[in-house]
């Protein structure tokens, strides 16, 4: 039994759909969410800024005792965890592994769609850690940069021409190509499951990231006897990097649920 | 005569905008060009997070002898201009002022639009600026903030589905309310012009608030002597906060010409 938080981090607040996820398969654990807000979003931006941000927001999290931290976001899972691993003494769980060993066992014609930003589609990671668990996988990679953007100003209704034009251009080639799976590898495209899955139609099996770390981190947890006391509630609390207001209203679409407990804005820069 | 260069900067690219209103104006001028791509975009960030970007954009332009600064920056000029002015010795001009100006010298009905970043709408900047010089004018403030995310994915044709509809729902209102004149208050949207002015009508007028802050640094420089040798062959650098990659493409759709200088990147934080 281990009763210290979980901490989870997202370049804004993207993320919240899978503390979504964590709490429905963990109702007992806390966790502390830091979401970069000052500086969302971290998907059109290079490599090496990615990594430096991703370092200071495992930096603020480190100021509490935690036992692992979740990295909430496709940008940074597929291009900064193999630093973030390498210089922390906790685990530390990206989305990537997960969610490619979950398209890989489940697509049964072995071809397999990737949507996310441009950032996590310039690694190639899904790729690699797909073929890891399904060599004959044929991955067809496709960065989607309007989405987040179009998700953040409420444009997830089925019916809105603007959301469904954008995702039937982006997603014709997947369709064509006649993938069964396909990977919602960025954190905000949840919200989008029902546009994506009308036009890709209901043979096509969607992979959500959130979903599959939350799932990997309770194995592990349970695994590993870290699990938290049964009698404790869970709990959340919220750390930003911008301003706290408007925080709760935008929240709570992502984290479905009202965002009652109190949020926190911190100096980012300064760790 | 003052041969020493014009800073100038943005949250980004947008800025550009303004840079080649800027070379059209005064083309013996030097110009030293910041673009904040690390942390872009900037419309939707906190009263307090802006001012403490912008000093650090000022703070790092001022590492050169510059003559005059730009803030080339809807959102920076309405929220943090006399907080600059205020800390600076040379001159430092917004977009704002000559642009409130502008629009209130072309308007017949006085009945004026102003559409912008969600973080200039807030400031009421534009408003004030306007009743100064046209008390009785009736603005109507707007917030469009599809429309940067749209300009940086090319969506800026007529006849694209996306920005049309985009455009015909946020100003529609504009339209309904009779403004004769629109102020573009983003150096992003001039990009937007043509779909801009179609949806309108050929009897709204559009300010361009690059090309009003252009005349203004213009007409000043002019009148203090303070303008380049007429022998003196204009240049621009160029400084980003993320990867220089892919600078180029990008920074000329909105210059309006290939890019052919070398560009550098900085650590913004540190200044």
């Amino acid at each position: 039994m281990d009763n210290r938080p979980i901490g989870v981090f997202d370049s804004g607040l993207g993320g919240l759909t899978a503390v979504r996820e964590l709490a429905a398969h963990m109702p007992n654990e806390t966790m502390i969410y830091f979401g970069d807000t000052g500086r969302v979003p971290y998907g059109g931006r290079s490599r090496d800024t990615i990594i430096r941000y991703a370092r200071q927001d495992v930096a603020f999290l480190r100021t509490f005792d935690l036992k692992a931290i979740v990295v909430a976001c496709g940008t940074v899972s597929s291009t900064a965890l193999t630093q973030l691993q390498a210089e922390q003494d906790i685990p530390v769980f990206g989305v990537v592994e997960p969610t490619a060993q979950q398209a890989a066992k489940v697509t049964r014609n072995q071809k397999i769609g990737l949507i996310a930003t441009r950032a996590t589609i310039r690694t190639g990671a899904y790729e690699q850690a797909i073929a890891r668990d399904c060599p004959q996988a044929e991955v067809h990679p496709l960065a989607c940069p309007l989405f987040v953007p179009l998700v953040e100003n409420g444009r997830t209704q089925p019916g809105d021409v603007v959301i469904e034009t954008v995702a039937a251009e982006y997603l014709a080639p997947l369709k064509q190509a006649g993938v069964d799976t396909l990977v919602l590898g960025c954190t905000h495209y949840p919200l989008l499951r029902e546009v994506i899955g009308d036009f890709m139609g209901p043979s096509v099996t969607l992979v959500d990231s959130g979903a599959a770390v939350a799932h990997r981190v309770c194995s592990y947890l349970k695994e590993q006897g870290k699990d938290a006391d049964q009698a404790q509630s869970g709990c959340c609390r919220w750390y930003v990097s911008d301003s706290t207001e408007g925080f709760s209203d935008l929240a709570s679409i992502f984290l479905g649920r009202p965002v009652t407990e109190p949020v926190e804005q911190i100096s980012i820069e300064t760790y």
